[in-house]
């Protein structure tokens, strides 16, 4: 269904209509249909977390056990994480229908102690946020150097669109994200 | 429980009565033990990637989302993933009760293909072993090549004690593997 609506979404400039839920949904789905082209093309291992759930109750079903309670479980980590050229990545895709701003409501404490982790051990964290239907690749360094001199409880637009790395719409991958990863450890290496 | 049992068990030689499941358990939660140990120590950031599971049926209770129906999914990957020192590690945890070897249909076609692809990409893919009370890294490069090479259906335990690292049982963490892990990488480079 996601798959089938896409096509018209990025041909409209604006998309009054459609929720947070679905949107965020889409953006994940561009990153899931990006790794599967970057493992069958040989590029890279990337891949989304199952969600942590917690199983209450399983019952056996033709001997097969089916879970009939089970609570989701809040993330202490980002949804992505793979290995690109012996690097190690973890990310999470963020999208945000606000057009002046990205709230960091959207990232728990758990999930910054977690990016501050990845990048003293020498991984790479980031997010990539979609706001005003642009895609930027924004990585965990701007992201804790702005948490931690400004306190305020969002990102603002101006200041995404200046330090991020814009992912521009392609074609296979739609979303190619690591080639605005190639930038950012170009930059971050320099 | 599982915690309590796990004392009795390092003390005694063998342990007759315990099953597989619950063995498997008492390995999966001594590297639960060492990731959270490297993880205060800052010494690595590993950890436990969620079962996958496949939601049919959600209700919610006073507004909480609440799993009804859900499958257990067959995994693709390792069950473990990590950063240590700027590496990305894949492995996943195997007991056997078999004392002369360790069978292979513990392991999918998925997850060898996976092993394939993270050491093609520069990442470090392993087996922890625990076979006849004793604990072996494997590296995933050693299960290629005898899968590739031998077609037996298992991996006599005079090999694993030939080729793989012993992880001798020790003091917080009582399964350091990741000593064991620097032996293989000192190996790998030389």
């Amino acid at each position: 269904m996601i798959n089938l609506l896409y096509p018209n979404k990025i041909k409209k400039e604006k998309v009054s209509n459609t929720t947070y839920a679905n949107r965020g949904m889409d953006l994940e789905y561009l990153i899931n249909e990006a790794n599967k082209y970057y493992l069958e093309s040989d590029i890279a291992v990337i891949y989304k977390k199952p969600t942590p759930i917690q199983i209450n109750k399983v019952n056996f079903e033709s001997g097969k056990p089916i879970i009939t309670k089970g609570k989701f479980n809040q993330k202490s980590t980002l949804d992505y994480v793979g290995l690109y050229k012996g690097m190690y990545l973890d990310f999470d895709a963020k999208v945000t229908k606000n057009k002046t701003s990205f709230p960091l409501s959207n990232i728990h404490e758990h999930q910054i102690k977690h990016i501050k982790n990845i990048i003293k051990h020498g991984g790479y964290a980031f997010l990539i946020i979609e706001i005003n239907h642009e895609v930027y690749l924004f990585s965990g360094k701007l992201l804790i150097d702005f948490t931690e001199k400004d306190k305020r409880k969002s990102i603002p637009y101006e200041y995404i669109n200046k330090y991020g790395i814009e992912i521009k719409y392609g074609y296979n991958p739609i979303i190619d994200y690591l080639k605005a990863f190639n930038e950012l450890t170009n930059k971050e290496d320099a």
